[in-house]
């Protein structure tokens, strides 16, 4: 087995709550594991292997009744821990034990571990204050996108390529004509620029006049961009009127977000990729939360043919040594992390058996 | 070469007669082997490899005259013992012959067999009385799947299946409330389940009624599975007026069929599915056999993911053991069967020379 | 490595002029070569490797500017000599040249030399006369195949197939009852074949009306194919009233023209195809050139099924060879000549490095 490309014993995000809806499971795969995310009793959220220990079938086609879920091929009642436990006519208790997964609802989002089980721990999920501080409102999506994950922190990790793939909304000459300068700190890293006396593109124009502020006269841009393991990437973005103070300007001068980044690897070469806006201002108003997300969709979209040809080339030419610019920093940086957490789960798990061997009873 | 997972000197049903008409021939790939089914002389069934032996083109691109098949690229024509009979301006004595295959229009379908055809026998084609007795009427259709046959058989040897897959027609919770019993006599496996003094399910609601029986008492209800090699499964179903006698009722109490399956493999992970429904009674109602087809039709259309979903989860793990529990009885005698058939088979072929090298002439 | 299936040291039609327009560059792959062409400096068109030196993205999605290929992505600027000129904030002397590819553009069409640029040479592009001579029009279109190139110039140096898959349109019964000659000429391939006071087909009797001849009346007809390395097929065609000449009758008797195939690979088993038809009558009837292109499109394209199921047959069974009948004399020889010159390439690059190993900074 060749070297892995992306952590397993990681919170990852896996689903936005509403995916996952009354009695109707969700299947999904997740760092290569085919998962059946349902809803158990009191509506938590449970994930189990999506294989059905009778025969094979997909868990997720079936429904959830009485908290169980139900396999839609001859009726196996599976419940959260993996264990079988109920079939028509049947003994179950013989039955093997399936996969489940550690999984927890929050912010919105359904988040699952999808390597060993004994060390999920879910006080590492992050903590995300926009998402619990009523002062901020959020929207976002779901693309699935054929890329390996890292090229989408790349492309998060420098935003120098506004300029070019969203020429029309956020790009702006002097983006790339503006250096920018990354930190590593611990397992995060950092990377910022900013640009002072410009004119804000159209989508800040509409932002300033969207918090009450004029359009039309020179602005400070910021962009900070986060990355956290395993392909989390929070970027702070925002304009002020000049002279504020740009990043740290008082609110009525300002308008900014965070653009939220969860890239959730589902094959080497595919992800689930769930974007999103979080603001500080107006945080009651769903039309413009509305408004928002439709704009930062279409501009994301733009990203979808550019990273999978990008992807497309990189099969072709396995062993071309990608240039590591200055702008390039924060992916270089962002991918050092992880093979270094990559590499400290590989010598765990040389030791762990994490994957038992599926059993099953005779005949 | 790995152990192959169906047999190949057998009879399978290749196409229902009305898919090969007029000078017209139908491609179809059968077990592995790409075959140009046409009508030759006197409209009689004739089937060869589809490649013309002169540049490889598909024959069944082209049409039939004469009761010969015409490759539609530069006209040579094909007889029906794979030796070329014509081509403008050739000498085609030395044309090499291909391999042409036993082939056998019955009950309304075209029979094949695809492997060594010096043992193919047609008495060996099943006897299906329903077919040729003026008593009974047919109606059916195919569906192409993407699964090993195998798991098709399963499917049928097994009804539990019905009270989820078809949960709105001919599933009803008693069916995986009643055990089955599974015997095997010789190649031929019989798994049966009698349910008594339930109320009919919609499905035989409505056929109680064709029949101009009351749909609102208590019925006793049968379902006995037949499998016979390679790949056929024919079930008797029905309902009687309970007390009378359930599969033995006499006709005016009763309403009853064959539900009759043709599970011919494509490739080792896709089939040709022959599904239909024989019944003896008004069989001369045309109107009813269309709408018991459509009917059929859609309740065995949902069979189809969950079938695909199984095959995709097998594949990915291929060293899983599927439970063997009573209710799976059918299909695992069903494939032991099958087992001991290839296995024969084998053994034979490592004597025998089955698939001559294809020869050419040299320019 | 196996060996090669075509020449790579060579010309190849890779685009019609129009297909490379203004600031947009088209991306496609030639010979498994992914390249980026583009129209640079005074509309000089431009060909580089489909790879940005930076991160790897696909340059085609980008746009020229100031004669520079500018990536899409994050801006880096290419010339023509695969060194990269510019790249915002950045030093960019040290960045590794691409493969940049010899291109020229002449008769209407965009030419590359897929393989060792040092061997490119413009003097060995073929002279087409038609193309430049004004008392000829063309008139074409480009069809994508998946099938390997040799399977199109095989059909093309072999009209018997006219017959069977052109019945309606230039087919007829004569063709394949009249023998071919081929002669073998150095590099050049021609097979012929004429026939005597026949009926012309629907297709030609058009064409006789078109040049005001009477279209009910006996003619002498030809075929003359003759196929240049590495994969040009050029097919005199005509019919002129019988016992005038034939092939050699004054204008006013007959009428002709020169079909024009370019068949470039894609890959092993695809093709780009590039049709069409020169004509040295009526040249300044655009709407007759209209019409011709239309009735040639759909002809040709009643070839696209026959050759890729040819081609799925061909990999299914490998190691059939196929018969070389006298009809098939054109392409046999014509494979000959195709395969003496890869041999040639072949003895050439085991001492000549072609491809040097892409090279990068470091970081």
């Amino acid at each position: 087995m060749s070297q892995p490309t992306f952590p397993k014993n990681s919170w990852y995000v896996a689903a936005m709550s509403d995916e996952v809806a009354g009695s109707k499971p969700l299947g999904r795969k997740i760092c290569g594991e085919s998962i059946a995310f349902y809803r158990s009793h009191q509506n938590e959220i449970a994930a189990v292997l999506d294989f059905c220990p009778h025969r094979g079938a997909a868990l997720s086609l079936g429904y959830v009744e009485d908290g169980l879920l139900v396999c839609g091929y001859h009726g196996l009642k599976m419940g959260v821990d993996g264990k079988t436990k109920e079939m028509p006519l049947q003994r179950v208790k013989g039955f093997p034990c399936m996969k489940s997964y550690a999984v927890e609802e929050r912010y919105g989002f359904i988040w699952v571990w999808p390597g060993d089980q004994a060390q999920a721990d879910k006080s590492l999920i992050p903590h995300l204050e926009w998402a619990v501080n009523p002062e901020w409102a959020y929207g976002g999506g779901l693309y699935h996108i054929n890329c390996d994950y890292r090229l989408m922190v790349d492309n998060l990790m420098d935003l120098t390529h506004e300029t070019y793939v969203h020429a029309s909304s956020i790009g702006q000459k002097e983006i790339d004509e503006s250096p920018v300068s990354t930190q590593v700190e611990g397992d995060k890293v950092i990377t910022s620029r900013f640009m002072e006396n410009i004119m804000a593109p159209p989508f800040w124009q509409a932002a300033l006049r969207g918090n009450g502020l004029a359009d039309d006269v020179l602005v400070d841009r910021w962009q900070i961009c986060r990355f956290s393991p395993p392909s989390h990437v929070m970027i702070d973005v925002g304009v002020a009127h000049a002279g504020h103070g740009g990043f740290d300007a008082p609110a009525d001068k300002k308008a900014s977000s965070t653009v939220v980044d969860f890239i959730t690897p589902e094959t080497e070469t595919s992800i689930w990729y769930f974007w999103g806006m979080a603001r500080n201002f107006k945080p009651e108003d769903q039309a413009l939360t509305d408004t928002i997300r439709e704009g930062q969709g279409k501009i994301f979209a733009e990203d979808l043919e550019v990273l999978e040809r990008q992807q497309e080339n990189l099969l072709a030419f396995p062993d071309y040594n990608l240039l590591k610019l200055d702008i390039d920093a924060g992916g270089v940086q962002s991918r050092r992390v992880i093979d270094r957490i990559i590499a400290k789960e590989q010598v765990k798990s040389s030791t762990i058996q994490t994957d038992a061997p599926l059993q099953t009873v005779s005949f």
